[in-house]
């Protein structure tokens, strides 16, 4: 039964305005939710209305039925995350709405920043608003946050420690929007449903893994927030490492999060970081809210590896930076060179799958066909799977994904906390080795010391 | 050194005007004849200018001056295939043209009725035009025979013995244009430079091939030729063995004609008829030149497997006819389904790669990805590379590609008298069984009772 109320933290933020108004909306809309009523809270004093207002400019071809209903459903409590007293006004509105719709299921959203993760469930467990699970619960209570959660291992078991207080982990959702994204959830059908990569799909075959996660933006506005994170803990920890565990993990039993977090967290434990190269694009200090001498990096190429019998020797190769020449988030999966003696310009080239995130959503997978006119002379051609050419557009966006699995139950596309603790272990342990940090320019394919990696590495970056 | 005088004989045939005297215009065009003269035979008395002038509308963009080098290196015998006193005059011209031009290689093709074929050969041998090739030779002498090789294995050996008085079987060129065919010579390529087919390549992991040569023409004015030969004989004893042939061979140790003849041998030896149902198009008795009692095949659909460690219990089922709902010439591979407890769906459908030879030239691979919306539900998705999108027109036509091997000697796209042993005992076998023959619906899938076929093998037609 989908029948919940929905408090969101923060509804006054960005992220409530333009993603979590606009998925709740989609899911009404596509009858994903039976019954329901919405309550944001929020340190300013505004209507429920004026709040949701701001959301309409987000949303594709509205219906006014549609809007209709979810206006009727929203509410909206003004409330200090610091201030226990608004957590007990919030409560006696949940409960007013609760007995009047009916409802029992408390869904939390935080769309906050992530140093009150720990005031508000403090003072959502003191205001009785939720309650750890018990077996014979008729309702349940459950709470996402956003990332980062932490900034680096010790940050993330204080709030980790604060949390678990109060609930059980299968109550709570530290969710990766990433993990969201049809190719991305994609990963593990694909490797395990098609018998042309399955048996393939270890170091016996595969040559080298390139994970790349590159924009051509800059911090924007977010220079407060970014200084103090960096590429590393923005992108690296969460949704790179996340990208790496979906592609490497063994298969679970069954593909539901109970097993794929089991999985994932497994190979995170045996990531082993070999080489390291960090880089700042020029002018980045001189951005606004950052700081004059920062050292924060804003690019960043790893090569990691895995100690498991599958991936031993298998070298996974990532990069990401911000103002670079080229948006785009791809694995791409290099094979072994066939032992041939057949073509004339052998070895050739070797066989790649890329699976494109963004922004081409889509599988390539280069071949090599011989080359016409010629007997024995191949050359690599390109064959193309795209996923929204294909199913075209109307798939779920990331955030209806993340709402409609959370009120499911299913925790997929949310992170456990032994996963989270890997992932900073390998982050930690980059930052204590104090990489130098070089120079780019904007627009570029990063550092020139980048070629330096390429050569020590014998690799060239496949995008 | 490419220097070569071409003796067409049955020059003024529908294959000499449509097919040969273009694809030799190609070759001046395209620079792959150095040194080269013309002289076309045939029972009629024509000009060699009015021999040329039929085949001006086959030549796309004719270029003046490319036509002015042919025209003036074509010379044109009257002949008639029976009388060896015109092999002596054709032998005076010959040798005129050879010391005029200073040429020595002589290229015969023969263009003709099969059933001329010995007749020719003992001529040209009486006539001094044609010898067996010793170590010592400064010139070569080589001759091209067209299918059909004879009606069944004894006629080919008849053939062949008296072939064999004569030549070499170095200077013997039994061709098949299908393996010209640009798809058709990339599939040694595709199978053995490619990690994510080579692997996979056996009966571990193939389930079953599937050929298909399929028309939906009839049997134009070829009536009288057809209704002797039928379906088996014209085009499952040559272009679909020599398709399943190249699939399942093992590696040659190099692409060239010496090693893939005796892989593309080897396998043939192997094949096994298990299954065979035969059909006749309905009004097929009343075309022209069709015997009205006529019990010769317009349709065929054979169940094969080969007897070596590779593809032990994989099915390789063929299927082509006339007059059917569909033109398509393809090798359609399924793998075998993965072992998989993840999707929903499961089983899920299996993979199939498709090389497509006609009309579209082009490599299909059906994956399975996750369907959008569903945790883990999978669906079939195509991943394509089209040949001809990629590599764009340009490609060297069939013919072309067969002239210029041989006058290079190279004899991949022929095929050596073993193969076509091989290929004979199959067709002889299925012949001798008299499996019944079925009526079908002009451009229909062919006769009501292939479905109980596919029931009976527990298969499905990929097209």
């Amino acid at each position: 039964m989908n029948n919940c109320l929905i408090i969101m933290l923060g509804a006054t933020g960005d992220l409530a305005k333009r993603k979590l108004f606009p998925a709740i909306y989609r899911l009404i809309a596509d009858k994903k939710l039976d019954n329901f009523a919405i309550i944001g809270a929020a340190i300013d004093d505004l209507s429920a209305e004026a709040v949701l207002e701001r959301s309409k400019e987000f949303i594709k071809e509205l219906d006014t039925s549609i809007w209709q209903q979810l206006k009727e459903r929203t509410f909206y409590q003004p409330l200090d995350f610091r201030r226990l007293d608004d957590f007990h006004a919030l409560a006696n509105l949940v409960r007013q709405q609760e007995k009047k719709y009916n409802l029992g299921n408390r869904f939390f959203y935080l769309a906050t920043a992530a140093h009150f993760y720990c005031d508000i469930t403090e003072h959502l467990g003191a205001s009785g608003l939720v309650k750890r699970l018990q077996p014979k619960d008729e309702y349940w209570h459950r709470i996402v946050y956003e990332k980062p959660f932490g900034h680096d291992l010790e940050s993330a078991h204080e709030i980790n420690a604060c949390i678990a207080k109060l609930f059980n982990e299968s109550q709570i959702y530290r969710v990766d929007h990433y993990l969201t994204k049809e190719l991305v959830s994609s990963i593990a059908l694909v490797r395990f449903t098609n018998c042309v990569f399955e048996p393939l799909w270890n170091n016996q075959y595969i040559d080298q893994v390139q994970i790349t996660l590159t924009e051509t933006i800059g911090i924007e506005s977010r220079g407060g927030y970014y200084d103090l994170y960096g590429a590393l803990r923005d992108v690296v920890q969460n949704h790179m490492l996340q990208l790496l565990a979906l592609t490497a993990m063994e298969p679970p039993d069954k593909l539901i999060g109970e097993f794929i977090r089991g999985e994932r967290a497994k190979v995170l434990e045996k990531v082993h970081v070999n080489d390291v190269m960090l880089g700042q694009y020029k002018n980045y200090k001189t951005e606004k809210d950052v700081n004059p001498d920062s050292q924060t990096e804003t690019f960043a190429v790893l090569y990691l590896t895995i100690d498991n019998p599958r991936w031993t020797g298998v070298p996974f190769f990532l990069k990401t930076g911000k103002k670079l020449n080229k948006k785009e988030t791809a694995i791409h999966i290099r094979f072994k060179q066939v032992d041939c003696l057949l073509a004339r310009n052998c070895p050739s080239e070797p066989n790649w799958l890329t699976i494109g995130i963004e922004p081409d959503a889509r599988f390539l997978l280069s071949l090599n066909a011989k080359k016409p006119g010629e007997t024995d002379v191949v050359v690599p051609v390109p064959m193309e799977f795209s996923h929204s050419a294909f199913f075209g557009p109307g798939t779920p966006t990331g955030y209806e994904v993340l709402l409609e699995e959370a009120i499911r139950g299913e925790q997929a596309t949310s992170v456990r906390f032994d996963e989270i603790e890997s992932a900073w272990r390998v982050i930690d342990e980059v930052k204590a080795k104090k990489f130098p940090l070089f120079a780019y320019e904007v627009g570029s394919r990063g550092p020139k010391e980048s070629e330096e990696f390429e050569k020590k590495h014998d690799m060239r970056w496949r995008s």
